[in-house]
């Protein structure tokens, strides 16, 4: 098969979070995945390695910021140093999973905004262009000084639920307000109905909050509780118990980022109402952390085919989260 | 009375478009407002004079981008570089409305994140400091590589209605979920219950929110809406329609920014169970755009008083704020 | 007919205070001027949205700072943004008037530099090249910290006249001592004498100024003033009335940027000495600010090879202002 | 006499250009000179040191671009470079002279406007602000991106010519209109009329110029020919010939810059008619070069005022040089 | 007892590296530590927050790179972030150990001259001002954009080793070239001669540089081994094992920074020849990793000194490093 | 022959340093040197011309910071500078002897870490790629903000010396510890042993030193003295001087950048046991400054396949110098 982008002109590099979601997007576009070797001195410094020219190349860097996180951080920032420095041409920073996204404002006095500063971080190591996915909120977009594009993965899972849902029977559940609009959209597409619960933290309003939830799934025999994204399942399992007692009777999860730490298998695992986690690959998680009850949907084409379209100086379209609708 | 910052330290400038603010503002530090001359040549450009010498000093340039915004915008810049030029020592921008706030996300292909972009300007033009207030959302804050203070007028509106308002009887009403957090918090800080109506702007979904607000307010006889900024009061409009029909029998209308253009005026002043509208002055409305139920609050104390403790290098605590307690 | 660049690689887009000369330019170029959206938010804040892919290509930006200038150049910051954060190539900002070009120095205390804030500003936005045209003093082309190109359309003036003068009969008249230069070589090309007249301002010798000038057309018939810009048209109508005393029969005004505001059209329009107004394009005058014996001729072709010359990378040549012989 | 300025905050060092003029300004300001060590490797590479610690203090570094130009633009981004990297506070660069001044504009394609190429390197090694004198065109200023002050001498040669002129017999002469507007008002301070040389490289109107100037001058019986520099003293001496040929009987030079290179002593003292040449110290010029009829008036007083205004955070006002009335 | 710096003027924190060193410092100061709060939130971000106001305050903070390396780069990151965006006047990066200096050429293509990469990270995320010990190689100094004091122990060994030394017996032995200079320094001021061993990595010279240091100190019955770092101990190891084949009876090591890692504690408490291993607190060792015959020199107090130098804008004089002459 | 490069697509100008090398690599790339014109102005600035347009191409500067340094370094920033702001694509500043190198640390307090500098200086006037040679250390190479590629000589001297050299009978001898790696991998590389002398500076050590060579040296006839730089011939006359007594009879002196200054000729000349200097051509040195028995090796194939595969995104491979090996 052809390669979709003239391979002679790119390198393709993994950092050490999601070596397969690399190789799936290098697969998908018909190039291979160029060698890094990584190291560690005795000083628990890290040594690096791109193991074929960019000079004058288009660099594709990919490294999702999973745990742990300052490390794959600084990978990621190293490899950005050795591309600029090694005088490639355009220098790309794949970020399928952006951790700090959720640290976007100050709750409280002299914290960092820490998205921020990781995109200006970025800038400085040499990424000229970012690719990411599925933003905690619209606005970290504007963090980053360098053209950067938020993909999605609502189409993926529209695409896969769309047959398996019934509209009649089944209410989407925004897990807090800051998904509402995502899931809303989410919803109207699949046809159904959207419900929105309000934040655990608050701790004086909490009580009214699950009577809101309750009254809005009432009646309801299916749920779809859509986040973007599952840590240690604290939140999603609170959510299942309030969705359970109103007599929900199947509950989908669907999240983009599927982080599956700590307690989150125990937790999930153990609520029998949950008959589907849908979540994509932006992070990897390894087999002894999976449920059998897990689908992993790949983002590999969708970051592949934002790079294919970028490469030729196509409009990335509808891969992109535009935000006010729903994205 | 002594000022409460040393004047021979200091300059103070007002742009065009809130002088009174500007005054106040410097009447509560005890300072004068130095004079500034605002000329335009025939071909429309602008040329501003500051009089009175910043060598060496802190400078504090209030502005806030009301209509015509960009002139204001331009003259704030202008003001900006004068400072910088005539090598002041720190520079203060001010702008108790930042109306571009709102442009903080991509919501279409090819639009500009406008805020981010003033946000880049305001530093290249010379600010040294940003302090401003109610931004439309927290992660605004993200924008600005220069230290930034993002005050709250909430406090005023409690201190001012903790009196007036019977918490049995009255709703705190959240015109959309992106104002939620802050009308909760605000809510809890006058004893009430906060309900939260659903955006307009999706309109396959319109009825059920407008269900959902009616089920959070219905029973109440008096409702408090609460949202930073009325332009032209067409969703102000739209919410008090609703809950007149739920039965509500007295409205306030709390809000930050109340610009009252267009047809805010008749809009607001033609229903007659809005008993009182609660605004500050961040931005300045003429007498002929005024509505005899007004009440205006001053933030000319509240931003004096961080220009104080900045300036004595005192923390700015409770005058900030912090968002995820519902700032 | 071929287009001169290729349009897979372009976009072209125009702001809105010249859209007919935008025209021009991409009809020279044998490309379409792709469409832009223009709204303005309630609150006065600009929305601009443009409507072609610009990823990885090669895009101009047409604007003019013609009244309203804040707006007008709030348009192109915006514009500008919106390429650069979107990915394109390169980002050319074509301004035919840079009206702030005249504020270059500084004439009085703690006024600003703006044409300097202005470029600097420009770079801020994205701008990656700038073309202009008869920057009013040479100098602001240092101003620039990226590539800018500024263009003369003094051949078009030349071309038109040559054959319409009697060099024999007619003298060259700079308004002042800042176009001196400009004059004279544009003079040398048409074969006539140069004249020069001291600037108003300086009270003090204005007669003896007067006097200077008039020794210098005493017995010519036929007079042309150039000039870079007539405004309000003050001090044209002055030199005119000047010319007129001295017995000059026909006055010929050549500027590049004829803005006609204010008074300008009863100005000169009541003086029937003037025969013709030569000027061009740069900025767009509305029927209804025109007056009958005004030639406007189109600077289109000019800024069109320029571009032309750019993406094919060949020297701009004739094209380009040089100054220190009369450019 | 106690020093005008807390010599325990300040550091005052100075190249090798004009080691006379810098010991002059920290003698107004009471401060000692701090001693600085210029070597050169064998390699030709220079060799600085600064003797006395810099950190935390205000920085003044005095250094005049006479030649050797290169040497000196070295001399001076070394010294900026050490005093930044050794955490100076303020880092101000005096540059008396600022011999690339000259290079402001684009005469002919692919030359450098390098004064704006000094002005980036200035910053870049860590200027902080900039106090230079007689910019050759008042545009210059808006090349630095740091605050800088051009000043004037024109009031030390008021004072100076006031009591030995007179008014009635003398003309104030421009050698060409670049100077025109300074001459002006320097001829208006001292009470004479003044007129205008054109530019001698204009070849083909060089006879008119001449005859130009011939009918200004004509019945003066003294000259004052006012210019910013002499370097050979080319155009100096082809001014002077036509003011003899047209009966001027005593001519004065007055100059800011007078380097005095080249032949510039053999062709001036050749001209019996110069009774005087007035110029400053802002070049220092060596007993070997000088001529019996020079007077030099020091700016050592005129900077350290400046100094002294800057550093008690007033305005400098009257030492500054505001253009477009005559500066 | 009196501090030595104004403790209202500044802040102390401390990151997670070496608490007990930033302890010290803060004490020889007089100052507080001022607390810091850690934490990691569920997908392995950290967050921290400092606990005192920072605004127009001189902030200093404390953190060694030791391992978890990356974790506590990310850590001084967000620190000097939150210092940077809270308006801090200065902001210090104390960093006794700086890892990455080691990282400072590229000996393989492709790889990260990282020590480069983080001190720009640091300026990007607001440090102003860096002190750092005994870098690996003396460029590194050069890496940094901000004012950088590299410190020196030296002083602290010799005068621990003076007292305890025979000069008659004892030889001080550089482990490889790159240290041989510092080397010969220290054993100048201790009256000792120099001996250089080779690095062992050339394999093919390995022999001959084990015979060349055997050379040198044959006849010596007492050995200094004088090193930067001691990571795994690997070449300390082999050095001294060539030392005691030599008849050397009793091995000092002396080293900057005791990292301690891996097999090192073993390694070296294995040869029973060592009788004392002298290091100083740059990193922190806990009592499990540490050996009997230890002796830990703090180097708070040089530190300290160095801060209140700093804060009174004093030379730091002789606890600087310079380089050429041994440093 | 066919150009090794598109010679429409790039555009290669020299400094006034070293032409006949320019010329060299222009001719091996198989393209014309373009024309540059030096002027100096009366007042010492320079003018600089270049002769052919440079838009949107890959331009090449070839300059050595050789005598007059200044001069030839503000030549280049000239360059670069007009490069820039007429609109190049690429600008590779090829510096193949950058003098300052050798200012790589502060050896004394407040000196200038001037390579840092310069390198500084390079990026903002417009570099966006170096190429040099053989560095004075490796970490320089960590001083640019650019890519940058430092090439190596070996393979000249190497290839040349193959042949001629008696492994049996020859040392390699390194003058002091900083070049001993480097000396060592070359000694490898021709089968030879190597010596290390130690810095002649440290006075009180220096009779050891001279032993320790001694020692080393003893037993071989022939010797081959390797070093980076030769300028005044100080130290490498002294060591020959050692290597004579010790019994040598033929040296070689191999050097990278033989710049022959002051007595270098007189010194080296002298000594009759030197049969031959192999260097390179990086610094042009004039037939009068020559020895006869200098071998002059060229680089211009080195630096033209550099710039070759740079054109073709090629890997610069073994052209670059790697330097824990020895390069």
């Amino acid at each position: 098969m052809e390669p979709l982008i003239d391979r002679r002109e790119v390198r393709f590099f993994s950092g050490q979070s999601n070596k397969p979601l690399a190789v799936g997007i290098a697969n998908y576009l018909g190039v291979p995945l160029d060698e890094t070797i990584f190291q560690r001195f005795t000083n628990d410094n890290l040594r690096i390695q791109l193991c074929a020219s960019v000079r004058g190349r288009k660099v594709y860097l990919v490294q999702s910021l999973t745990p742990p996180v300052s490390d794959h951080l600084l990978e990621l920032l190293m490899m950005l140093d050795i591309a600029r420095s090694a005088a490639a041409d355009e220098i790309h920073a794949v970020i399928p999973y952006f951790s700090y996204a959720r640290s976007d404002k100050k709750d409280a006095p002299r914290i960092s905004i820490t998205a921020r500063l990781i995109a200006d971080l970025l800038a400085t190591a040499g990424a000229t262009h970012v690719m990411t996915m599925q933003l905690h909120s619209p606005q970290v977009h504007g963090f980053f000084s360098v053209p950067t594009d938020p993909l999605t993965a609502r189409g993926l899972f529209v695409e896969y639920l769309r047959e398996r849902v019934d509209p009649e029977s089944t209410v989407v559940v925004a897990p807090d307000a800051g998904i509402a609009k995502s899931a809303a959209r989410f919803a109207s597409l699949i046809h159904c109905p959207v419900a929105v619960a309000s934040k655990k933290r608050i701790s004086d309003t909490r009580v009214a909050v699950g009577e809101a939830l309750e009254k809005q799934v009432a009646g309801f025999e299916s749920a779809i509780v859509y986040d973007d994204e599952i840590a240690t399942g604290g939140s999603m399992h609170e959510i299942c118990q309030v969705l359970v007692k109103c007599g929900v009777k199947r509950i989908r999860l669907v999240c983009t980022h599927g982080l599956f730490l700590g307690q989150a298998r125990e937790r999930l695992g153990g609520i029998p109402e949950i008959e589907e986690i849908v979540m994509t690959d932006t992070v990897h998680v390894p087999d002894e952390r999976r449920l059998p009850n897990m689908t992993i949907l790949s983002v590999a084409e969708i970051f592949g085919e934002a790079i294919r379209r970028n490469y030729h100086h196509q409009s990335i379209g509808s891969l992109f989260t535009f935000w006010d609708n729903g994205g």
